[in-house]
């Protein structure tokens, strides 16, 4: 662990910690108001930090909202050596990050950018398709090992796993004990054995 | 055609076209704008009704919100005599709710319930699960004939048909030409072959 003392670079890790808690907060705001209920004034003093901070870092609302709903949890490209194993790993990731409230900041940006004119311009920068990318390569590595058909889709895989499991987080509460959380495991398995059944039939 | 003419109920018919006015504009400047967004003045401006017949019939924004996102699509209960065309005729009516802005005023309102004190109170009142309600009755005539295993689950193929199509819904575009049309239906009816042969491996 080196450390750098320096007068110059010493309050940079400061800085790093206000630009994620502000983003943290953002987040935050956006998931529990939407676009018309977030404001900069909320967003400062939930973060805990000067207004003119998150000017100088995002200068308008869009941007600030854009990278606020970038997802902040980068799955992990799971490479378990099955299909099955690989798409239980990301299942999971998912939907704990569906119930952490990053999944209802997606589901609102998702809901309000087609008519809002600002986030709509700007939302080509948000990396949507991220779980896309995963289940192509996670298929990709599949079809390779002769475990899936060449001809099934990756983005019906996708539409079937990350949709379903955003209507079962919608319909059901964040699991709160040991017994709710093996129901949930158990879910996310069952769900990924039909969905490989379904894509191999598609060949 | 009876018509009736007796003053007392002439009135009537137009009341019922406001209600309908209101509520329709209430779905899509909720759809639009969110719980923070929307109030008793814009909805009035778009319906063009006055504001005191909509604090008559919804004294307050959370009866008014809840009203509007209550579906106003009755899906039919279709009965084609097998699964796989019962399937395609509920995914083929939830996608075009979704695509009608329906679907979004409903996304939204799954976003936004949880944090809206006013809106979770009320929430009860919503007949969310009108979907799984068809879902079940459709797997029960499936397993009756021999269709389905006995041991499927209808809220797996809810999530797995009705979660698929939202993330259609979502990264997709309505289709606009008979080309884009037909990419759907053949999109719904690839998803529902892949969701039956995944029910059908659960046995």
């Amino acid at each position: 662990m080196e450390q750098l003392t320096t007068p110059a670079s010493a309050g940079r890790p400061r800085d790093e910690t206000v630009g994620q808690r502000a983003l943290a907060a953002a987040r935050e705001v956006f998931a529990q108001r939407g676009w018309f209920g977030t404001s900069y004034d909320e967003v400062a003093k939930r973060a805990g930090v000067g207004k003119s901070s998150l000017y100088l870092r995002w200068p308008t609302k869009a941007d600030l909202v854009i990278a606020a709903v970038t997802p902040a949890t980068e799955f992990a490209a799971a490479n378990t050596g099955t299909v099955r194993g690989d798409l239980i790993e990301l299942g999971e990731a998912l939907l704990a990050a569906h119930w952490s409230g990053e999944g209802v900041a997606t589901l609102r940006f998702a809901a309000e950018s087609p008519h809002v004119q600002e986030l709509r311009d700007a939302a080509s920068k948000v990396a949507h398709s991220d779980t896309l990318q995963l289940v192509r390569r996670i298929v990709r590595r599949g079809i390779t090992r002769g475990e899936l058909p060449a001809g099934c889709s990756p983005a019906l895989i996708n539409d079937m796993l990350a949709g379903a499991l955003m209507s079962h987080a919608i319909a059901a509460l964040a699991p709160r004990t040991a017994a709710s959380r093996a129901k949930s495991t158990a879910y996310v398995q069952l769900l990924v054995d039909a969905v490989i059944a379904g894509a191999s039939a598609q060949g």
